[in-house]
Order: C-alpha cells, then sequence, then structure tokens
C-alpha cells in the first residue's frame, strides 16, 4: 500500500530535507521511525528537498509498506516516535500512480522577515532583519518575479545545469503582521536556492539600496553571478504543494 | 561602576539561569563574555533564578567592572559576542546601592498554552496542550490567587523550606489570541516552581477536571504534597523585573 504524509517540521537543527553522513536531516529522522517498524529499510520520497535550516507547514513525502496500519493508526505512530520538532498532520492512502515529487503541480514557499527589535524567541524561524523596510518597494520588487521567466540568475551552481531553468511564478504577495514581513510565492517549481535569492534581491529595493530596475536587469542577465548574494534559510517555510489543477485553483482564486 | 542590564532569552537550550556544571546556562554563557573582557573572573548577579527550558522577556542583572566603557557600547560588546538565543536589551549606569536581586520589588511572570493543533514552531516556546479549554473557568482558578496567600502547596521542596512562603499576588490576567492563552501572573514574589504550580491547577480547572473549590482546598492544605503536579517550563516567561513602585503603580493602574 501507498501512503501519502503531509509533516511539518520546525528545520532549525536539521542539516535539511535530504540523508546526509554529518548530522540529522528531516529524511532520516521519518526513515528511523518507519526502519523501527518494518523487517527491511524503507525509503521516504519527499516533494523536494528543504535546505539546511528551512521550514516546513506542510511538507509531503510518500512510501510503501505491506504493514496492516490504517491512516489514523500511522499518524499516531509517527507522532509518538518522532521528535517534537516534526509532527505529522495527515496521512491518506494513494494508488501507486502517487509520486510526491513527480506528481506535484506546485508550491508555496513562504519568508518571513522581522522588521522591529531582534526577537530571540523568533531567532530560528524568523530572519532578523531588524531594520524598516518599504512596503511599496518591496511589493514592486516582488511583482518583477510575476510570470513565466529564466530564473537562472536566481539559482545555485553547479546543482542547476540543467539547460531549462524556466519557471512559472503564479503570484506572489506580500503581508504585515505588526513590524513582520510575510512574502509568499506560489509557483509551478522552484530551483535551488531560488526563493532566498528572489527574496535577498526583494530586500534590497525595500531597503533603498537597488532601484527595483536591478532585479529586472538581474533576471535579464541570466547568469548565476550576476546577483552573488543569499539570504539565510532561517526565514524560510514550504508552506503548500499543490496535487491538483483544482487545489491551484482555489488558492490562486481565493484572493486575486 | 556597577551596571544593570535587562536581557532577553529563548531558555530552550540551557539548564537555566543558574551556573550549572552539566551544561550551559545563561549565567555561564553571559559570565564568558564578561571574562573574555576582564583579568578577573566576574560574576553577575540575576533577579532570581529562572529554571530549565523557561525563558525572560526582560530578566535583570547587575556586574560592577573597572572597564571604561559606556552603555551603549556595553550593549554592543554584549551583543556581538552573545549566542542568538541570548540578546541584551537595555544597560544602564546605577548606583552601588542598587542589587538586581535585593531591590527588585515585584515581578511578572506569563504562561502560553496552545489550545489548537499541535505547532513545530512553538514546541519550545509554548506548552502544546493542544485541546480546548474553559475560558470562564480559566478565569475563576486563576482570580483564586489574587491577594496574599501562603502558597506553601503551590511550591517546590526541598529548596523552599524557609518559614514565610506568604506572598502577594497583586493581579493576574488572561489573554486569549487566536487559539493560545496567555496566562499573566504580577506579584510580590515567586518561589521555586510556584508559577507552573498555580498554572496547572488553573489548567486542571480549565479542562473540567476539577471545581474550582479544589484549587482553594489545595491552597488551605499549605502542604507539598497537596498538588503533586507541575506543568513543563517552556510555556514560562519571566516579563517583567519592577525595582521602583512608580513602575508597578504604573502596570497596575494601566489596565485595571
Amino acid at each position: 500500500m501507498r501512503w501519502k504524509v503531509t509533516l511539518s517540521y520546525n528545520g532549525a537543527k536539521y542539516l535539511g530535507w535530504q540523508r546526509q553522513i554529518h548530522g540529522p536531516s528531516i529524511q532520516s529522522t521519518v526513515e528511523s521511525v518507519l526502519n523501527a517498524m518494518h523487517p527491511e529499510p524503507v525509503t521516504i520520497h519527499g516533494s523536494g528537498r528543504t535546505d539546511r535550516g528551512v521550514h516546513a507547514r506542510a511538507q509531503v513525502f510518500h512510501f510503501d509498506s505491506m504493514l496492516n496500519l490504517d491512516a489514523s493508526r500511522w499518524e499516531r505512530a509517527f507522532n509518538s516516535m518522532l521528535p517534537r520538532d516534526i509532527h505529522v498532520t495527515k496521512v491518506e492512502a494513494v494508488t501507486e500512480a502517487f509520486h510526491a515529487r513527480l506528481s506535484a503541480r506546485a508550491k508555496t514557499y513562504e519568508y518571513r522577515i522581522e522588521c522591529g527589535p531582534y526577537n530571540v524567541f523568533e531567532a530560528e524561524t524568523t530572519y532578523q532583519y531588524n531594520s524598516p523596510l518599504n512596503e511599496g518597494a518591496l511589493k514592486q520588487a516582488l511583482s518583477c518575479f510575476e510570470g513565466t521567466h529564466d530564473f537562472t540568475s536566481f539559482c545555485a551552481n553547479p546543482l542547476d545545469l540543467k539547460p531549462n531553468q524556466v519557471r512559472t511564478i503564479y503570484r506572489t504577495e506580500l503581508e504585515k503582521r505588526d513590524s513582520q514581513y510575510c512574502l509568499t510565492f506560489i509557483g509551478s517549481g522552484f530551483l535551488r536556492y531560488m526563493v532566498r535569492r528572489m527574496v535577498i534581491a526583494v530586500v534590497e529595493v525595500g531597503s533603498g539600496e537597488w532601484p527595483v530596475e536591478r532585479v529586472k536587469e538581474i533576471m535579464a542577465a541570466k547568469d548565476k553571478q550576476a546577483l552573488g548574494l543569499t539570504i539565510d534559510g532561517c526565514g524560510l517555510y514550504l508552506d503548500q504543494v499543490f496535487y491538483t489543477q483544482e487545489e491551484l485553483d482555489r488558492v490562486l482564486g481565493s484572493t486575486q
């Protein structure tokens, strides 16, 4: 039986999603729960990787098991054995046609920035910028990324040397909550470091360091060296993975 | 010169305020910054201890130094050397009459409880109760603690065997923010575990397990065995330390 699992995690203490030999990863922590329940090692397949220190509100993975458990018993089994910074929120039986990575149609990422005073309670979950940013400029810069673009200038070397670095950002959003900004990107797919590199460019514009035209120039350059900056992963959240057009339409329709 | 320092910390990774041989404490982490700047070891004096995993928004300590730095340079020196979960928010020159513990007149503690779904991002900073609580019952139980009482039944053995366990709670407050409750206690002083034991009693009433009379009975028993429960320190914050009657009057007057 194939199972689709949705989970949230605080990535602060992990080297990222993918199994690592040098320390704990989300994947290896989840697999160790499954390995304790199965006679053979179990591999889980995530919707994609998240990097070191990056969080997820609703990451998705699938795995296959011969064990005769129902969804609610799987959920209880996971949550009784997982550490307190990883939590399974949903388990669903799926057909073998479902693949967490290959079936994904779109994703939402969020990036949180604190513009108010330094906050020790959110140092690992919100980027501590601790200076003002101009809301209008942030919005202008964000809108540069909407639509279909070649994102070569906003992805990491050397892991993304595949020829096609064209992606579509369906929508960006900017929300202000007290002294924090939350930047949202809904897109067809994201290259490595792409969100963090878009965010650093948006922050440069929001702080007044760059005119918004510079973002367009960097995009047009299609050159991995054009930006040369990134931002800490601590403010980044994989917020949602969409598997049907209906789910995506519902979100894109709801606030447009 | 004597300095009064106000700091916030996320206590999740610390054994508590007080210096420990078995692992990191807030006190030893702050002292190691001062020791790197002084030829002789420096001792800091806190307003009181906080236990393992307990947080502070505005803990206060004092120390003496011969170094010729002004307040803003002290603040920068601390914050450039402290880890990211400890942050100095204010440094003030004081006379030798000031003592962080002996001069304190009152304190405010806060306890945060999540009644909504489990939240991995606040697992170390808000108690994950994850079940509903009755707001009216919580308020009734909280009000039992207001006034001057013998808190023997709500303090820890064997550290509080001093004869006088009478304390005054000037005010309690209950605030609801989304699915979280924040319980506030403003009092003349707090015995070890006292806030956490009052909170567990309030939760027992709020969940419907206990009638509110049971809280009064436990208080009247003046017996350390009468309660026999405590709650995790992860939801507890030392919120403010009052050194003048004016500061205290301002807070007590503002929302009464």
